[in-house]
């Protein structure tokens, strides 16, 4: 089979991570780099060998086989639609809307048209998280009872940004929220505190940058959660599942796997952001798209699963701003 | 100064340890052991060297200098008024009652009375949470944002002390509601969760065996805690404290220091439970109290103190067996 | 500038693996793929969409612009020297030659001709090594003191394969004395024991599985070697170097970072083969020939400090062999 | 049965730790201090609740059970003596002695009187070595192939204790030497170098501060040993060993149990002297000692085993002051 013809939608950061990795595959050609910013699309563009366009019909041409949408949050579910309207396999960013009806109509336009689609939840494929769910496949903790999940950021995005991404649950929490899906089953009720405890001058924005919560499952495991956009010592991504076998612990400290030791002590570096800490996943995520595209075989995670992890982001997200505790399932049903 | 001389009230499995500890001190001489039962007395007396009784009053008579009550925690209060009220200085196991009133009567006859008096929260004499706070003390984390902690037990007690001890966060989560109070500051809500996910038995006497909550802190920092009664890889403590500008880490995962390879990976041991995890910090406590009291110095933890930690542990009782988000002022000061 | 035109010069593990990396990167296409065996010439040229041949001229044509060398040690050199004449840009694997005069030959042909040479010990391109090297130039340690090497694969090669290979410390060892040199400078004086300890039979071929030696560095520092071709735990690199400041520790236990706790204790997977543990640094290594030479920058590392590692080896293997504690300049100079 | 009465000869450091563990136990009493500087006499004595004398005869006198003997090492072996001819039970400091004639005169005296003697290499009293030592016996590692051992102090005794100290590998490696046979049995062959790397004004009394070894076991196992007076990142004391099932690592990095994180990484503390690493074993030392005297069971490790390790020690001091590969056998038997 010949290479897959590949237009990016959205050339900013993840857009070009994206790029860099596909263009390096048999699988594909990355042909096409659609921005509304030219300058991104052209930076783009050159490094992977592409053609420019600041016209997004551009990527729904004839010729593309898939596009790989990168475009801002508020956006992705009109890509989504449009790119199922042109009949194109699609990879799009987390999540996949800002709203819930959105989203529906997303997953929609998706299943109405047979494309195939799948939602950037990159620790789907990060090696430890993916040894993790086979080891709970395999029966290895035995009956499942809990989680902790810690995610949090080491810098804070720009406050336009905040403004707009949906809130702290919603961008950023929604990782951690989908591997709880994705290791332990759905979320049936959800209560959350926080504040803004780095970043004072975002409470007045109602914004929050700190958020712990409790999480009970549909199995009756009970868990917690920690999100924060900024911390004192850089990037941390912490898991752990529990089971009535025993514990998984997924954490990476190392980067690289260096020790140093004075006279203080023991000292290592730690990954510093998530390019750092998820560079296998990304790859992974972007190779299993080309693969299994180029294959024919399903992608996954599907728009569908996408939706039920923003179904738990936002009633986590309200949980938060309301001081309810919020049951998920009435947020509804695809 | 002479050897002090000490009684030890209850001779159940924390009172033979602490008369261990006490025996080998050149500051004190455990001359009388006191038990309900007559075989736990005379026991924990052979062993140490004393003479054993199974009178109270034999622990209060004018000989003895201080007494170590270790008797089951509904009685720990009036055996406070009764040390106090005849002038002897007091180690008292934790919680120092099981409701808030008797709990208040015990810091007023010590108060009144002016004997000494130190409750036994060994955590604060283990050396890794002394150097954190010490850290903390020292402006290593900068403002206080958070704190994580987790209290996990090997294996449930059984049902009828389960049924009189207060409940899952009086008994057990009482030590790291401790913990938060001496390392960042006194809670002002607490919401929680849980079930009876590892002894499912448990649910009909209204018990639960797992908790999940958050904490809400006067200072504006949020965090979370997790107690289980059962946990299917051992004993599991650890305290994590956030701050602007980092995080300290306190865990116990090696037991001895020493690792096994073969083809299926690394191993280690861990400690199994708190005598292994602990045995420095309870040695430590009991020295303290020993050296401190023939010196003439404060003891520490006060009762006063330990009435703040009971206050907060019945609040997130209430908040778990009712479901509500619990003010914790609401339960009064002293 | 276009891409460079590569052909790869063996087919087996270590070239597959190359072209792998070297087809994703836009600087060059693969465009020959020669081995001896046909069919795997095919093989690897189909996976990476190149000419397959089984004639080495067909590596030396006009069209290519550089060569990947990874056929059998015995041949490096004079592959390497072919290529030279040929003007082509190379890639060679360690170790550039079995003898000390046929590597001699292959860095003056190098030298001589002027094309760019690279030799393949990628842990100079693994991040921790890189990062280590970075601390010991900046004065992270202070003056250097010593080193322990520790260098252990997880199943022999077959007999045949030994019988040629040059012996356990040139096919294997190198990798670690490089290591040395690399970190701490040029080794004076080298004393080795060993044995066939995990493969008897192999004895009676002269041959070791094991060996420990002790190295004595120029600026006075000395080490501690242990190569060892059959490891019951699997692949084991570790690599201290000793200063007067500190000391730096380079190891990799985990992969994926997680742990697994159970009644046990706890557990953690570990990299099986120098392709898990090296991943990173042999995709590095790679993709740094590919950018330098595309951008005409040195090649690191160079055949002339390649030739300085066998002779480090051949010192050693020499000391293993005889029982001798041998002099490494007394093999002579560049 | 009554406490025994114990005298201690010598009142420095290891003394008074000695006496501060056994003033604590019920099976002894520490009656005597016999030092010949009355001031040090009197410390100890004062501490424990003893007498303190500066003759030594009063440490043989009819009251005493049993004498610690903690002089320095040129007086270890006369010391022995002495006790064993005055029928007192014996705990002496390693090494036993400075020379193998001494050390076999103190054997035979011991095994002559049959007085119990143990001899305090109190790593085999070590929670990490005992289990190790379990493992091994149990065959968890298979067939024993080697040992890496590491021993750092992190500073230099003075240069008068170093001159009759008997040298690096006899005063200092003899732990890890004795370590070396406890787990793998004997060493048939040494070779060393080393040098006065961190202090290099030691050369000129011939003094080394660094030495570096292999090991050939009777057995056909090959090790590496590295042991130095000067470290500049503090105390270290590691030891591996390998067989054909797998690896056993002994280490303990940890003191106190608690990681702080910042932007640079991760940090922790480690133990700064053999008191802190090794609190838990000299304590489980001298217990024993008590226990096992005090109920009539053997002590253990025997003055004949110590003589063993006291031979390797000897042999491996003699290499590096030679360079020359040493035969331990060559230095006889008792």
């Amino acid at each position: 089979m010949k290479p897959l013809r590949m237009a990016m939608i959205g050339a900013g950061r993840m857009g070009l991570a994206h790029a860099r990795i596909l263009a390096g595959r048999f699988e594909c050609r990355v042909v096409r780099v659609v921005d509304t910013v030219a300058q991104n699309a052209l930076r783009v563009a050159a490094e992977v060998g592409a053609e420019a366009s600041t016209a997004l019909e551009d990527a729904f041409k004839p010729d593309i086989d898939a596009v790989i949408i990168t475009t801002p949050t508020p956006t992705h579910a009109e890509m989504v639609e449009a790119a199922a309207q042109a009949g194109k396999a699609i990879f799009v960013e987390k999540p996949i809307a800002l709203s819930l009806e959105a989203g529906r109509r997303a997953v929609e336009a998706v299943e109405k048209s047979g494309v195939p689609c799948q939602v950037g939840f990159q620790r789907r494929y990060d090696p430890a998280y993916v040894r993790a769910k086979e080891l709970i496949e395999a029966g290895a903790l035995g009956r499942l009872e809990g989680i902790r999940l810690v995610g949090r950021d080491p810098h804070p995005p720009g406050l336009e940004f905040l403004k707009t991404s949906g809130g702290l649950l919603v961008d950023m929490g929604i990782h951690d929220l989908d591997s709880a899906r994705f290791l332990l089953g759905e979320v049936s009720e959800v209560y959350a505190i926080g504040g803004a405890l780095a970043e004072p001058h975002l409470a007045q924005h109602g914004l929050f940058d700190t958020a712990v919560a409790t999480l009970r499952f549909e199995n009756g495991a009970v868990g917690t959660l920690e999100v924060a956009l900024r911390t004192a010592y850089g990037y941390d991504i912490r898991c752990e599942v529990l089971g009535e076998k025993g514990r998984l612990h997924i954490e990476q400290d190392l980067r690289p796997n260096l020790w140093r030791y004075d006279l203080q002590g023991g000292h290592f570096e730690r990954p510093r952001n998530f390019e750092e800490r998820f560079a296998e996943a990304y790859a992974a995520q972007m190779v299993a798209f080309a693969r299994n595209l180029h294959a024919g075989r399903p992608l996954y995670p599907s728009v569908r699963d996408a939706w039920y992890s923003l179904r738990l982001a936002k009633a986590a997200q309200h949980a938060l701003e309301t001081g309810q505790v919020v049951r998920v399932s009435e947020y509804g049903e695809l």
